[in-house]
């Protein structure tokens, strides 16, 4: 288990996307520095591919220490060549806190189907029901003008919002969360989606991480009462669970045939302590 | 108090809408029929207007019986001229049901700010936490094929999404919620937004209307803990409150003058019990 970064991180990301997730990556790692434990994932988690070398991946994991809000960080990449010549590429990066503190996880996720075409998932995850804690919604979402970087990427002319088709994770979204796929066309030139995602997202993708990492991460654990820390934890499990469910255990065993699937889904259950 | 329809009924909306309103109205209080008393609103609130007569409205309410699960049925318009010579017509429809059930509330607002442009938000609110209740968002909202009519509408070329500014409401609606803004441009026809009206809102709307009926307002009391009645009454406190302070509070006086809006205003605390 070694805290150097590899150099082999995110290899197969187009230029621009591997340039903001490093960034975002080197941010909160710098930012939380001893609060983040060395991985301990397995070098078959680390790194895993299918059978015919056609999908590579890679999911890495830092638990929080003790004394630290962070319950984990997870960085992952996946790469996979389509039957047309193309590729799909997805980056993700999720940042979850313990029930110390009520503050919202950090999502953060971007799937490149093809070189002019990106869906981009990006939110503080709220851990209240949000109706019943309008001072939640207050400090975290209004205080913070979360939903600024959301209407600047919502009035570029390629941006249109983005539906997933499971109702829980709309469900799990912040009324800010930035949920979009951005498409310049088939006609369109790969540059101009370099420039979208180094300038327009990379410039809300830090405005919302430093959001997490000053108000969420970084603020001193606030004795959540013992009743409501139970209740936090039902409800971050229930995300946790459904995260691996809809996301992970319905999309690797395609990609990767089922015994790597069994071993990265293993790992991150292990992770998520799900 | 009397029960019969007065026919003076959203008497300024344009006709599609009219049409509309009047008949998702007619079968909501068709199928409850006895479940609504009559309404006990006072004459200067069912029909009011400002001093120089360019703004009027009316706000009507029916309280459901002790045996329904009915709290409350709400029907109201607004009729504003603009200073360019236009007007403005909102028209609502809101069903609210007590805490002998948790199931949705209903929500139907539609705001035509000029004859080729409107915005419409329609829904079955939750009345729980959405992430802690995943079975209850399969029971309303995804085995009712509720995102069915949002994909429908959002289908439409002339059909975008509404975000309104109040985060608060945004975190009221469901994940399957509508709220789009429906534009024809100002070289636009009436008449396309007629058919509109009439055909893929109405039927969106009728669709809404029949599964809440179905699902919600028609089931026989479900029996909810004691302990669950208080934090449901709580959450629907909330979101009754902020409704009008967010809505009514902050858009009734300058449409009407500060009396008249009290006058509604009052009323509507009144039937919501806030």
């Amino acid at each position: 288990a070694s805290m150097a970064r590899p150099p082999t991180d995110f290899p197969y990301l187009p230029p621009a996307d591997r340039d903001l997730m490093l960034s975002l990556l080197t941010t909160v790692e710098d930012r939380l520095g001893s609060a983040l434990l060395p991985s301990n994932v397995s070098p078959d988690v680390l790194r895993f591919q299918n059978s015919n070398g056609s999908a590579h991946g890679s999911v890495n994991i830092r638990s929080g220490s003790q004394s630290s809000p962070v319950d984990f960080v997870l960085q992952s990449w996946l790469n996979c060549k389509t039957p047309g010549g193309g590729e799909i590429n997805i980056a993700s990066l999720f940042a979850f806190l313990n029930s110390s503190t009520d503050a919202p996880h950090l999502l953060f996720e971007l799937i490149h189907g093809s070189p002019t075409s990106i869906v981009l998932i990006m939110d503080l995850i709220p851990r209240r029901d949000l109706v019943l804690h309008p001072d939640y919604l207050d400090k975290f979402y209004q205080q913070t003008d979360l939903d600024g970087p959301r209407r600047h990427l919502d009035s570029l002319p390629q941006v249109s919002p983005y539906y997933s088709s499971s109702l829980f994770i709309r469900s799990v979204l912040s009324p800010t969360s930035i949920a979009v796929s951005v498409d310049f066309g088939k006609e369109g030139e790969a540059s101009a989606m370099e420039e979208m995602v180094a300038e327009h997202i990379g410039g809300a993708a830090k405005k919302i991480v430093e959001v997490w990492l000053e108000k969420c991460a970084g603020v001193r654990v606030l004795g959540v009462a013992e009743g409501e820390r139970l209740e936090l934890e039902r409800r971050d499990e229930l995300i946790k669970r459904k995260a691996v469910e809809i996301d992970l255990a319905a999309n690797l065993p395609r990609m990767f045939g089922p015994e790597v699937a069994e071993r990265v889904v293993a790992e991150i259950q292990m992770a998520f302590r799900v």
